[in-house]
């Protein structure tokens, strides 16, 4: 794929496909608090599954259900030879309990669309819809992949397994992530590593219990934590290339039940993120390392469960300029492109981009003026709808422009 | 009260003493395990009082009860004018369910004597049948103190503050203290400092939560409280001076909900321990110094409640020697009196030793070969029942060498 | 300048240009021994200078000396109008003694070209000759900039104030290192920050000395110390975006007379390194607020030097592809071309980048097989010469390409 | 020896001794200046030891020198058979410059008596004149032993190896400090610990050293003497039984020679002190756990040297009870006598007291009034001289009360 060797069939009247798509928002916006609404945790998308069946049922698209549970793919073939792309949304919700005062507010007690999921849904759906009717206007075969549990533990990675990416085999995948931490419109696309890799780990430190007045009789496991936390903060201070980017947090910390009795266990669970594939190993080791060595200064011992959960996101460089060039046409304006939009937060988008080249990016959904600018995992997280049919826009644009 | 200068009264035959006080063990026995049978927490000891105020009126005792809530005192005077010697036991049982499997396990579902205060209570029960039966044996008055809530939250400064040591004022006060941390039979006993002030405190870490994966947007708690947990130890380890004892334990800490997020707040409790009355104010003042100062190193704030719980527990010289001279007598070896029983633990019987001269100490109550050597607040804590009149000897002596 | 518009003159034959320049080897060869023998401290360039302008001299090149005491500019100006491309190059040595053995080794004793600045002046100066001869070949004025001091302490900064930017006004300027960390003839070249910002500092703990068996009546300022180095790690490890980079070492601890002394006093001494400019101001606040609120908790006080030195090293984006698209045609393989060069080392070329844009690139000099991969700084510091006239070429070719 | 059974021969006239020893003041202040004027660093006492030499020729007490080097012992034999005593005086200066302006400064350069060690020397000799003249008034055999190299390396070890405890065999010893930590006149004395055991300790942490801005290519030695020295404070803080008295001190921590480089060793040294003589062994052993499972967590190396030097002082109970009622005759006031003098400074008396039971106390020798209060070891340290007469008289009535 290279920019000059683009089909003359993109060369169509700009204005038309956006304002085809923008009849689209009325429908998105529906099928967007439909999922808002109902909202289902990983592996239990059923109701959510249903619905996107149904709607693939009645426009006519052939889909299969059921990969990975409860996930769907979608395909739409055009009849003219071409390349495989896939666009990856995906359905699952988090156990947060929405604190919103909507019309379309959660009605599953403890929890919430507080992510987005529920607009990636609705414009993978969107996008299908208009792909279909238009499916004169592109090259090759489109692959709309609903995913579950993209929160926890991991739908990319079955659905993969499942053969999602397989017959016909698709050669890039793109896929985005409403962004609030970008203003409403604006297009973050980068080349390589957008999103990092995330390991975790339970750490259970073993001491020796006591009377607080005795510490002599023994191993002080508040005391060894405390060592312990401040020589983990030398992994990303000293350890690290300070090139490189890493994160080392102890997210919980507990230890002792009584003011006056020596603690003789303490628990600590954090996690690691980092861009740079060749760290995958190493953190795990490195902490293990250190926690080995405090612990024997100490007389204490150790229980380390550390494990790998998602590799980091990145993007492939061609199919990231071919983002950046569409997100050129949608934003029309080059200030509304971000490049440095990088964050360690973590996607399983990334299973998907070690098998295939590919781009994830974020698209602006914020807008503080109406009072939607929280947070991701937010109870009051939500977004400005009208992203919506922006979010179609990019997606059918990125169709179009792929060769 | 010198000891050149005890009366001829004291000269009577040991043998005789021993043998008499012996033939109460079986009802101290009986006594030990009612009370044992039915624990009562601090200040509900109302089954316990009521059998040792039936008890005392069966024998004829003059007493008061109420006192406290729950406390009793029996007072006893013999026909000689003297001095007002006070005799302490505590009647309180902990919140511990019991393990042991012995006839008269404890029946009240999750309390227990496990500090064998059902001893001191049945010695001190025993004391007063013997020395009202031999009154003319000593010289001046005996208050034998039946204390509620030693473990919490006090009952000493409560008894004393209605008046327990007023009318007719004591002059002197002992108690003991059955001890597994000692041989069965050995006793105890020094001049100056034996038990510890105790203090604790509440530390709440106020930083500023985020995501696991964004530390600059936070002020991690956790990396504060371990800053703060190793600067804890220089009081200890720099601050204090060496010949001088003290402890500074932060028994629990907790902070932090998810593995993933940076936890906003980290909960400490703690406890400090020292002989020395002088520091009394030293400790709170200098943990919130080192608190204040690491807060504001990170940006972190906090809120510290520290509280004064008890003084420590300092044996008047001359009290000490009498009790020392008396176990010389009971022990008849000079190997059975410990003067190294120092303990950081601590004990309210010091609001007594701040009102009059005294001496607390320890009766050795450990058998390992029957088992019996279960530390203090053990679920399985249990005494070598032999050491109960071996503990009504020890105060029957004082009383009649006292002078 | 846009790579489309680059006008025809830059179309000659590419052999013709390398196969011309590489007639100026031994003539390059022989320059940088010349400087590699008589290595000179910065601002103290007094001979390479006077070499320098001998050879421009000779060669007919109109040239500016004494600016910045021995800076000196070169001027040539090509017939047909355009604009005005800066090239600079560092003559300083550093303080280091020495230890190749080769003929052409360091004659002055204790002074040594231990970073490749010998390399950079030679390599000016070829260009120089190049580019008057073939001043028809190129646009505009070429200004080359001889600058002392880069080591220590910055001359680029003084350069700048003498006006060397002005009269005429530069638009843009470029630079080169030669970088052992590189493998021969490749280059490392990228946009955006290259090499870090740096900034300093001492610090100086007051605690209070005094016996070393009685810590009571001391504050002991290595306690103090051990705290602060720990509590500077938590500048990176958590209050810097991950995505950003940054260094904090404190490379000085020293503290005590004796062993069983407590120190009253240490001293720390260390360094800050970052790319992103927002950074300035940030370290030097922050690392006071740690160290005040930790003397605080021990009742220390301090003494904080803090001093910017550098700016981080940017380079401008439209340079940056300049510079990468002449290195395709010179290096002949994109493998040669290494973006992820980036390092935390400083460079005073920041100074001229914050003037005008520019694209500061590292030309690797490496090569193992003849023993020449000494890190630079080192006492047996060397490099393939033969990269001289590759150095010359990426010059020459830049600026026919500049537009 | 026993309080009761003390022989006739001591009830002489108090004021008798008083008035005669006082009339040595003026002798004893002579001596003290001479050996003041003139100091000698430790097995270098030769003036010292001539003089001393001298002076019991010429009174004519039998003495054997050369002991130890620079040792003497003085022997005198009472005409009525008894037990041996010998009574310790440490004869070595420190390498410290004076500071005071007295006519009797020191005239060695860098040579100063600061710890009074001319004091106990010149009131040994004055307790040999006055016990020649009147040994009539005691029994048994009285031997004065003039030690040297107190400071260091330590003198007591080498005299006892060369027998100075045998021929005849001593029964018990004594022996006395200035010390300016008490009002003048007053005596410090106490039964058991009363100076630490004295342990010292050199480590060198080995990492590896690198740029400044490089630190993933390194181990920071400076971080992790860091975390050495905050895991070290946790030895007194957690390890040690609250009731025992110890200090660890690091007094120097070394690393690094540039700001901008990382340190690849550090250097600590330090010292170590304890009363109880069962922690021999423990300490050593305890630092090089904590190092060893530090320097593992952080990939470095280290060599820790550490070194017994002196055991703790520790007093028999039979003869500090001597001493003490020696004190109550001498300071005639109970409140002048000090039991609560425990230092973690210590001396190698404690050698002699390994041998043979005895007491080592203090004399007050602080004038405030007159500019005397300066600590131990300061340039400006001096005593108020008319406390010499008082050693003088202590020492005599121990010797006429021994039995």
């Amino acid at each position: 794929m290279t920019l000059s060797s683009l089909p003359t069939i993109s060369n169509v009247n700009l204005s038309q496909i956006r304002l085809e798509i923008r009849t689209l928002q009325s429908k998105l916006v529906q099928w967007r608090r439909q999922f808002h609404q109902y909202p289902e945790l990983g592996f239990k998308e059923k109701a959510t599954a249903a619905f996107i069946a149904q709607t693939l049922t009645e426009i006519g698209i052939p889909h299969q259900t059921g990969i990975a549970k409860t996930g769907i793919v979608a395909t739409i073939t055009s009849p003219h030879p071409g390349p495989v792309l896939a666009i990856r949304a995906d359905m699952d919700a988090l156990p947060i309990q929405e604190e919103n005062e909507v019309p379309y507010c959660s009605r599953h007690d403890g929890i919430m669309h507080a992510c987005g999921h529920d607009g990636h849904t609705a414009i993978a759906l969107g996008t299908a819809d208009y792909l279909w009717r238009h499916r004169e206007a592109f090259r090759g075969t489109v692959k709309i992949i609903f995913q579950p549990a993209e929160e926890s533990p991991g739908g990319a990675k079955p659905m993969i397994e499942e053969g999602v990416l397989k017959n016909p085999d698709v050669d890039a995948i793109i896929g985005l992530h409403l962004w609030n931490n970008l203003p409403l419109g604006t297009v973050g696309v980068r080349s390589g590593p957008l999103m990092a890799a995330v390991e975790c780990f339970d750490l259970d430190i073993f001491g020796k219990g006591g009377h607080g007045a005795m510490p002599h009789q023994t191993v002080d496991s508040v005391v060894v934590s405390a060592q312990i936390v401040n020589a983990l903060q030398t992994i990303v201070a000293r350890n690290i290339n300070p090139i490189d980017s890493a994160v080392v947090t102890v997210g919980e910390l507990h230890a002792g039940t009584a003011l006056n009795v020596i603690a003789d266990q303490a628990k600590m669970r954090g996690t690691v993120r980092y861009f740079n594939p060749q760290f995958k190993g190493y953190f795990g080791q490195r902490i293990e390392e250190i926690v080995a060595g405090i612990c024997q200064s100490f007389g204490a011992t150790y229980e380390l469960n550390y494990w790998w959960l998602y590799p980091p996101v990145i993007n492939d460089e061609k199919m990231a300029e071919l983002v950046r060039s569409v997100a050129l046409d949608v934003v029309e304006t080059s200030t509304g492109i971000v490049p440095t939009c990088q964050t360690m937060g973590g996607e399983d988008m990334s299973f998907f981009l070690e098998e295939v080249p590919g781009c994830y990016f974020f698209l602006g959904s914020a807008n503080p003026d109406k009072g939607l600018s929280y947070p991701h995992h937010h109870p009051r997280f939500d977004f400005d709808e009208s992203v919506l049919s922006m979010g179609v826009e990019m997606f059918v644009r990125c169709v179009e422009k792929f060769d």
